[in-house]
């Protein structure tokens, strides 16, 4: 189904997925005057603390999914690994966005890399590799350092493997038990950097001033904006952006995650099809967040003005890190807390982001 | 009962009212992951939609509110008309701030003004009223045009009469079923503000820059910061809020609504024991705004830093104004609706808040 026309206030937002993004894209439908109906196979979902209605499920109960759909006005989900399937069932019933298409496109690592170059953007090279043979003639084609990953549901670092050698390209994919994967050329880069855009059910297009991203651990650190890109670079992403939103018929907010090369270059790593950790800076640096701009798209609502009024640095509250959420509340700043229970290493468990005043001038649509 | 540490991240925060106010305080308590139990007797409350639990129930139905007040780690209020023997109730349970002695303190007019009188702070002339004589009386001490106003239960204008004569103060007391009232002072005010200022568990103390307001109809149109008060008057008004936080030992947000005179006299209106309309910019002009400050204090965390990063003009969207909800979302700003499904003539179903750089240095603590 399509959107016809606008979710009204008082309607309601569907959100498959009941994390920390789940959670701030409901209290964004709540500023709106729109309720959300969260759906999550935990029964502790973080999510469900905040909306006024949530189901209790699997993905693949279909049946489940069809009441769910019935009872929202427009349907999304919080992260890329939802099956297709799913969307595509939800969409028989209910506006359901970013659509199946998006997913199939950017929850295999090959389909996603082979869809960012067929638009003439750039990635490192790579190749596909479900064997032992494939994974020597890969590593051989590549000819230097690679990183292997599963194509299908890697996040955060999981999944992936360094590999020097083809000896080593082999062992990767055993470790996969033999799951489908891509080898890598191993980038180089200078800093990492994202660009987290909306495209509206009417077409327009709205970006956010790219971060630069610092990674630990395969994990998101920090985000500082402004970054190190150029004004040139800026608008470089912010076209790269628009491109693959245009060529999915994106409807929603999306990341694209970058390497910036000491050349200048930019390479696409992926692209994620929702809103993005390296976004959560806007809740306070603009008027209309990531969150808000992702209910706002995929309720056929006006995209809000993007432009950032400060500059900020968005720190992640990483695992234990969290039993000191006191210090953090004496520190100048916004504290965010995502209501998760348990603690785990590495889990994503809040974040602070810190005001200044601005250095330079935002980047304007 | 008194908060002996602090409400932890995973806590419940009560909340006794499910109106705006009631639903702001619930959506910041959960970006400090804390959860909200929301008290109202409206099953429809706005508040409802935005918590992890609600109780519908009537506020002298004290088994009922035990039974809240035993699932809550720290109780607060968004309105002060809930009585002060339902606070004290919940007291002897869980600790519920700001306290008894706040509302009774401000729930009626004469105790009020008396109370900030005796600080040596002003007000208005007034006259207590509570027959046709003593009404007489007053309007002759008064000796020009006044307002007769009911002692409890007033808000956004209600029960008021501006009066020009001793027929007129008598005739208004008949109006409102001679019910005990004040006759004040009629103020040819220059303009009006207010201040929006918390006190902490630990005594600190921590204000936000005082807007100017405009009221039309008794009914907050819009507020202003910087507004045109003087940095002197400024810290005047800071200083007006301290002195009363510090006589009712308060623990939370209260706001001081002021009369600002031609001679730069600043008068007290009167005090609201709660977050306040008229600090509703706070949401995006400042990392920590009324909201999260109100739920730091009463759950005993450390006051957040109340400086402004930007002007801001506040207005409220007004009964069928809110119909227009889509013409709102298409201006630049931070557009915020309610929940509310039934359009009143007058009743606040939103507010819409535009950012601008700040032209003068904001105040700081």
């Amino acid at each position: 189904m399509q959107l016809t026309s606008p979710v009204a206030p008082g309607g309601t937002i569907g959100i498959l997925g009941g994390g920390q993004l789940g959670r701030m894209l409901a209290l964004a439908a709540a500023r709106l005057g729109l309720k959300a109906h969260v759906y999550c196979h935990d029964a502790n979902a973080a999510a469900f603390q905040v909306c006024d209605r949530h189901t209790v499920g699997e993905f693949d109960d279909l049946a489940a999914i069809a009441r769910f759909a019935l009872s929202c006005d427009a349907v999304t989900f919080e992260f890329e690994n939802v099956p297709a399937a799913t969307v595509e069932h939800i969409a028989q019933f209910t506006p359901a966005n970013p659509g199946a298409g998006a997913l199939r496109n950017t929850q295999d690592r090959l389909v996603e890399k082979s869809f960012i170059t067929s638009l003439g953007v750039n990635t490192a090279a790579f190749f596909a590799v479900d064997s032992e043979k494939t994974a020597r003639e890969a590593f051989a084609a590549l000819g230097g350092p690679g990183v292997m990953k599963t194509r299908r549901l890697g996040y955060d670092g999981k999944g992936q493997a360094k590999v020097a050698s083809a000896e080593e390209a082999v062992r990767a994919l055993d470790s996969f038990r033999h799951a489908p994967a891509v080898l890598e050329a191993f980038v180089d880069f200078f800093y990492e950097a994202s660009i987290v855009a909306a495209r509206g059910v009417d077409g327009s297009f709205a970006a956010y001033d790219p971060p630069e991203n610092i990674h630990e651990h395969h994990i998101l650190r920090r985000s500082i904006v402004p970054g190190r890109l150029t004004p040139a670079q800026a608008s470089e992403a912010t076209i790269i952006a628009r491109t693959i939103a245009e060529a999915l018929g994106y409807i929603g907010v999306l990341a694209v995650e970058l390497f910036v090369c000491r050349d200048g270059t930019l390479l696409v790593n992926e692209i994620a099809p929702r809103v993005h950790n390296s976004g959560h800076w806007t809740l306070e640096a603009c008027t209309v967040s990531q969150f808000e701009q992702h209910i706002r798209a995929i309720a056929g609502w006006p995209l809000g003005d993007p432009v950032r009024h400060a500059d900020a640095t968005l720190e992640n509250i990483l695992g234990g890190e969290a039993v000191d959420w006191a210090g953090y509340a004496r520190r100048p700043g916004a504290l965010h807390l995502y209501g998760k229970s348990e603690v785990r290493p590495g889990r994503k468990m809040g974040h602070f982001t810190t005001l200044g005043p601005l250095t330079k001038p935002p980047r304007r649509p």
